[in-house]
């Protein structure tokens, strides 16, 4: 009998002409239906992943057979899902995105995707961004190796004639990331054309989508980026996004995840939506995402290490950094990109190649520590301030100083708009990311000489300082409760970590 | 005869009892009515600023007399008053602001406030920022000196009754202010307070701003800031900041400059506000504000350089001078401030004493600069992105290059509500601040390795880097016209300067 791993592609394969054919696989209660797709100009395949062990029956037309599903090897956790505002492997590993962007790397030729390859092996990250049209833009001016449809005679493109080689390439590439154990983030629309794949009708789309998840859905790395930048799309409207979304969510037979990222606006709250691709500047309203969404958020394109003239690709690797730890305590997860300027084109963001930055590193002992301690939460908790007008020692009255700090905050709160009292919000909360066992604050390009630390009486807690650009973790106080005030080094990029070792949770500090 | 130099204080004198008599100033068809106040426990004195040179009459009850004003000597400019989106001193010079914080210089010893005025002697600042009430909040922890009135029987403050040590003192200061070319931002009205000086009834706080028109109004150096954090303030609301700049304007013999101040949100567009103090670390709505108020606008707090326990406290030298860069190529004037951690609570921001940063330094470059090129106007300017969808080659028509990207530009924004609109504008178009000689970039925290120049084909311009840390300016282009690949050194804190030579004005490059 045939066998397959968990989470791995299962392929049945049948002769070119009876690609409409809808499969059936099943396992005691469970059925699911699966289209086929045309492989190549001879054969057609149906693909489909096993999320469960054992011994699986299929149905394919005429065909009929089982086959066995073995327990995932090491390293294999199956697809990435949606879990809260966080994300897990379906097994019920710990995934917390860490990612990078690559846009057009696997439009590039044979030896430079080989590189590009080898140096994320070697890249702490578990997710990359790609498209899976080509790119034209500045710095992308070589043509693709490949296109995904053939031309028709008008010379216009054929959706329903799909370029094998294009996918196999593309798939072969799947599988290499997969292999690394890095998801497979596939933006499968974006303004940036030169071909007139931005300018293909509703019906075309569609059909291309068809394909596209027939073809890449059993593969347990992909995720659904429906475009990126929708907005910067003008061939496109929401209507269009919608139908793709909605087209996603119910035709792909394993459900991965589905974003849709934006050039200035983030898309609407949608059913069909599982997480936020959001790109700002403004990483510090991560938190405000999060709470109007209630779904993961990660922050893709908060502008790239570079020195490129755009101003989106030319910060330093502090300012890269500093910008993925804002997003960290404000609840989200950060991407990197990489745009040093190169005489020959290939920029990292989207040719791959080598990276040339100093920000991977720090994105790994982020990961590292991320991984260490968990999924962190950050809500918009509301912060006391201290009622400056309340100091008047003849205003009497029993109120503890707390109740009238607290008091002062909300008379200010209450006199805003909604948008006014969510700005200000964000921006006098500190910014403080907890779970249960761990709390942690980054100071950002504030760098305070001490910090008045206001732990719980009733436990005992573990204070780290740590510095995010020298990537060095110093224990400063063990096991302490209560106040404490904490000499700090003065300097940007300091962030403090706070583990319980017993007693409560610590929600702020 | 009498004389006294232009724009300075004329005094006349008068027995206690007879405070409610009006003078009349007057030269020719000019008449100036100008209340008396009490100068001392025996005496009442009337001030009053001359702006004519020449002959004047003045009539006090029965007094009656002339006096001869006297040409302004070197360094007297008169006021400074408002112009458009600028301010000038009222003999036409230049007045740029470039001013410092220091709360509450005027309520501490003697020692103390020599040893501020002595680094103010030495310090690029022209204007300060003070407060005319003590300030009570942490590292203010002292008592004042004086208070600017004596209490009553049942221990509240009897505003009929000014302590004249107080007044005299804080005149002084005023004087000595004044004699170093610094304009004095007088902060009427804060939230901290332990003294109960912020919970004034409306009636007492007339009569305090009645006694504080009279008695200093004639200093030509002299700001009326209505408040300090005006929303921060709960004892008053905005019927009482506009009774209190409706008075200011109306009461005010000499036409001194008025604003208001916020924590969190902006006053609102009055008729009284001469110019815009506004409190915000996103520099970049300076542009938006100006395009709103149509007023000058001087950005008061965006943090400070220091290493304090708040967040608007613990920012480094180049954070503050970066702050400083953006809010003048976005249109605005910056405002410095210092808060170093001291044991003995003597900061900067707030007690004087002596600077400990580097940024006065690079404030100083920057004013040195811009008194060199002049006033700079950047508004919310039509900016225009390369259409990304427009790059089919088949799309064909006769749109330049130009008109289809403005095209783009304009279909994107137009789905934009207008909130958003405005943030996408003020993120996405260039800050540049322009004057017919001359316009000015500042990249920021980006740092392109080079720069795309597009001057016009029949002028000429000189391109200089200027590295707004080191305080150092390079000729890169001279006598050029056209464009030009301009490498950057591809670090943070770059600008650009234009200057014309001949031909058209640069309004973008």
């Amino acid at each position: 009998m045939n066998s397959v791993e968990l989470y791995d592609v299962f392929e049945l394969r049948l002769p070119a002409g009876a690609q409409d054919v809808t499969a059936v696989f099943s396992q005691g209660e469970t059925s699911v239906g699966v289209h086929t797709f045309p492989l190549t100009e001879g054969e057609a395949a149906v693909r489909f992943m096993p999320e469960r062990t054992g011994t699986w029956q299929y149905r394919l037309g005429e065909q009929s057979g089982q086959f066995e599903v073995t327990p995932a090897r090491d390293g294999n956790h199956g697809k990435v899902v949606a879990d809260g505002c966080h994300f897990r492997y379906q097994d019920g590993a710990r995934y917390l995105p860490i990612g990078t962007t690559i846009y057009a790397w696997t439009h590039q030729d044979d030896e430079l995707i080989a590189q590009t390859l080898a140096t994320l092996a070697a890249a702490p990250f578990n997710k990359v961004r790609m498209c899976l049209f080509p790119k034209s833009m500045p710095y992308n001016h070589n043509e693709p190796q490949h296109f995904p449809f053939h031309r028709d005679a008008e010379g216009g493109w054929d959706v329903a004639r799909p370029n094998f080689e294009f996918w196999e390439r593309f798939e072969a590439n799947l599988v290499a990331l997969r292999d690394l154990g890095i998801e497979a983030d596939i933006i499968l629309f974006h303004p940036y054309d030169r071909w007139g794949l931005s300018r293909l009708t509703r019906e075309q789309n569609l059909a291309y989508l068809d394909y596209a998840i027939r073809r890449l859905a059993a593969y347990r790395n992909v995720w659904w980026a429906v475009a990126n930048e929708y907005d910067f799309v003008l061939t496109k409207d929401n209507a269009d996004w919608d139908a793709f979304g909605e087209k996603l969510s119910a035709d792909d037979p394993h459900g991965h995840l589905i974003s849709n990222h934006n050039g200035i606006t983030p898309y609407p709250k949608r059913d069909w939506l599982t997480h936020c691709s959001i790109q700002t500047k403004d990483v510090v309203r991560s938190k405000y995402w999060r709470s109007v969404y209630e779904l993961p958020v990660i922050m893709e394109e908060f502008g790239y290490e570079g020195d490129i003239d755009f101003e989106w690709g030319n910060l330093t690797a502090f300012e890269v950094v500093h910008r993925a730890w804002a997003s960290v305590v404000n609840g989200a997860y950060p991407t990197h990109g990489e745009t040093y300027w190169r005489a020959d084109e290939v920029l990292w963001w989207s040719k791959g190649g080598v990276l040339h930055g100093e920000s991977p590193a720090r994105f790994g002992f982020l990961k590292d520590l991320l991984y260490e301690i968990g999924d962190l939460d950050a809500g918009l908790r509301q912060s006391v301030g201290q009622d400056p007008n309340g100091q008047d020692p003849g205003a009497g009255g029993s109120d503890s100083e707390l109740d009238r700090a607290a008091q002062w905050f909300n008379l200010v709160m209450g006199k805003l708009t909604r948008e006014e009292r969510v700005n200000a919000m964000l921006n006098m909360i500190p910014p403080m990311a907890t779970n249960p066992d761990h709390a942690l604050t980054y100071f950002g390009r504030s760098r305070p000489c001490f910090k008045e630390l206001h732990l719980p009486d009733d436990g005992t807690y573990r204070v780290e300082i740590i510095d995010v650009w020298e990537m060095a973790r110093t224990v400063s106080l063990e096991a302490v409760s209560g106040q404490h005030r904490l000499p700090l080094p003065a300097k940007e990029g300091i962030a403090l970590l706070v583990t319980r070792l017993s007693g409560p949770s610590v929600t702020h500090f």
